[in-house]
């Protein structure tokens, strides 16, 4: 409702938005020295604060801790309620794998099988990621069903992800995996009984056999289960919902994967860094009108424990804002998609960091960009799906409610 | 949706949560001396407050007044306005009645007839409790009906509740008050045409026919009429939901009643005033991971516009606090289930303080425990339902909601 009323009533314009995301950027005080945001010098986001409509969002609820993929689609503005992401689905976003309307994706675990055919590992020894890799390979180069378009890759250790792209398929099949040693991996079977899901079943049993076949000699990785089987349904994009030409500017494949459910552009010129993040949004800036801009490590390191660390990146990207106010922006929100406080190593449930800001935000009195001062900002706490109405209202792309 | 989602990311813990709710906390000034919560001294409220997230609660929404047991329904996780409590059920609560799934409560309200039948008075005259409680006890020891057990307690003058007991009973039964003098009880008249609504009706005709010979000879309640059929269904409980064994240390019946209604553990050890809660209270500590504290004083003085005897309460239970905080909770949440301002001797529609202590909760900047300084504080205005997830959230007993 909320998606379609902000999509009723964007209008196009001339206007350019950013989106800076620190991942996991809310935090709480380490040892007396306050969060990562207060302990760091950060004086040009602190000047943007004071020009700035400033407070917190909550990504998904009070209290509800956020995964990274339903909290950036809250970013977004996709209500992560009513659009779940499939566990195949995000596992397939997480190796960037370009998706379409009506792929089956799934996750792969690798396990040991005994000459009985029960499960004797369900990790298969937690193979390291080089052995995953030539056994994806491997599988990838013998496969070979008929009708259907198979798609594989590795995701880290004993997992991987396959695509099933094909005519007809469907996504509610169960998990194979048994949830036990000493039993055989389940058949894939249908949730409900339709010709789809039918289709489905019969072409991951296929597979199964021929991987049974494929993976034989090998010492640990001799066989694979599959759960998490999910039929992709694309978002509605930016440009449909809301006349917007998006583009994202991110270093790690996860969010490279939630920018093109949103139908962003994504930006591939081997940024690995902040900096090189700010050059990429330099050089397209005249080809888009939205940019999410990713910046990953105030998550890494938080999830790490590493205070020092966020405080370094912090302070690395607010020195690179007067290259982002050099652009001209007409309106930058600056926010996380959840906060990960390096006490707790872990995202949490505490509301996240917000300033927008554009000429007509009607600024606050707050005057830096941290966890205690943004309590006095003129947000109050919002939800995280607010921020993109937010961000059109600024830019002004937004024609009034009724007359 | 909300609970079921809050259930589904509950996890198990060895953390300890507290809700100490003081019945109709939130006030209003009172001749410039403030509210009772800022009139009062109450040193430990402030430092928990210190180290709490504060803010405010709204138990049902913006405007709406609570009544009792809605409001302790949302401070519990249930949305009020999704699990409404008929008037029987409420009524059976008021008076401690243990309440089952399938049970029938209905209301009674004792009324005087004349010798064509006819009501004369609705209310019996206004008769004392003590000749209720006498005519309750009558008709308690006289009736007798086959196939269902009938349970009655007196409530009040000439209020009291009865309870049909049985298998296969509906609940959807019509008034018998005819809201009128001079026109005779109505029939007990299913409200949809179903074969239990149908028993129930028979089995309330038969009951009222014998209640009529029983209270004949009666001066004043020598007949009843019954409002607020309803049939019982349980809640889900704490346990069910949230991997909680709740205790709740009340002293009043109504708030034991909600508490069963949430599947809690009512400590029945003759406590009746705060003191001897908190005696309760360290008893059970070991017992229990979630434990209701329910004040009730603060909102009784509230009704009677007693503002020393709010501030009195208050007090006595601010010192009090050093035993909850010896306790060493993992999680402390102070609140009221509604506002009872005392200049309005009522219950009102006013957000209601509230903070919530733990670890992990980034305390804001307030310092003391009243609607003054709260108007700070971290939270804003919550609804009262995010209560319960949030403490969840600060116990550590909620994972995340995606990856």
């Amino acid at each position: 409702m909320q998606m379609e009323l902000i999509s009723k009533l964007a209008i196009p314009g001339e206007s350019k938005l950013v989106l800076l995301v620190f991942d996991g950027l809310g935090g709480l005080d380490n040892a007396g020295r306050g969060t990562a945001l207060e302990a760091a010098a950060v004086p040009n986001l602190d000047a943007l604060a004071k020009e700035s409509v400033t407070g917190f969002h909550n990504p998904i609820g009070t209290g509800i801790t956020p995964g990274s993929g339903p909290a950036h689609l809250s970013l977004f503005g996709y209500d992560p309620l009513r659009f779940p992401i499939g566990r195949g689905v995000l596992e397939a976003l997480g190796v960037d794998f370009p998706l379409q309307k009506g792929d089956v994706p799934a996750r792969i675990n690798f396990c040991t099988i005994g000459p009985d055919g029960n499960i004797t590992d369900r990790r298969a020894g937690r193979i390291p990621s080089e052995e995953g890799a030539r056994v994806v390979q491997k599988l990838a180069e013998n496969i070979r069903i008929s009708g259907v378009e198979v798609s594989l890759r590795h995701v880290k250790e004993y997992r991987a992800a396959v695509v099933l792209r094909g005519e007809g398929l469907g996504g509610a099949i169960a998990d194979t995996d048994p949830q036990a040693v000493g039993k055989k991996p389940l058949p894939p079977t249908p949730l409900q009984d339709t010709p789809e899901n039918q289709k489905t079943a019969a072409l991951f049993a296929e597979f199964l056999k021929q991987a049974e076949q494929i993976l034989k000699d090998e010492p640990r990785a001799n066989m694979l289960t599959l759960r998490g089987v999910d039929l992709f349904h694309p978002l509605p994009s930016f440009r449909e919902l809301y006349h917007l030409t998006p583009a994202s500017i991110a270093v790690y494949p996860m969010y490279k994967g939630v920018s093109r459910l949103a139908g962003m552009s994504v930006q591939e010129y081997g940024q690995d860094n902040p900096e090189q993040e700010f050059d990429i949004l330099e050089k397209v800036w005249p080809d888009f009108d939205y940019f999410f801009v990713h910046i990953k490590k105030t998550d890494s390191y938080g999830e790490d424990g590493n205070f020092e660390g966020r405080i370094h990146v912090l302070e690395e990207v607010d020195a690179l804002i007067p290259r982002l106010r050099a652009l001209n922006p007409d309106v930058i929100a600056v926010t996380g998609d959840h906060s990960t406080p390096s006490p707790l190593k872990s995202h949490s449930w505490h509301p996240v960091p917000l300033m927008v800001y554009s000429k007509h935000c009607r600024a606050d009195q707050v005057t830096a960009f941290n966890e205690t001062a943004l309590l006095q900002g003129g947000l109050g706490t919002i939800p995280g799906t607010s921020i993109l109405p937010l961000m059109l209202a600024n830019g002004l792309r937004m024609t009034k409610f009724g007359a």
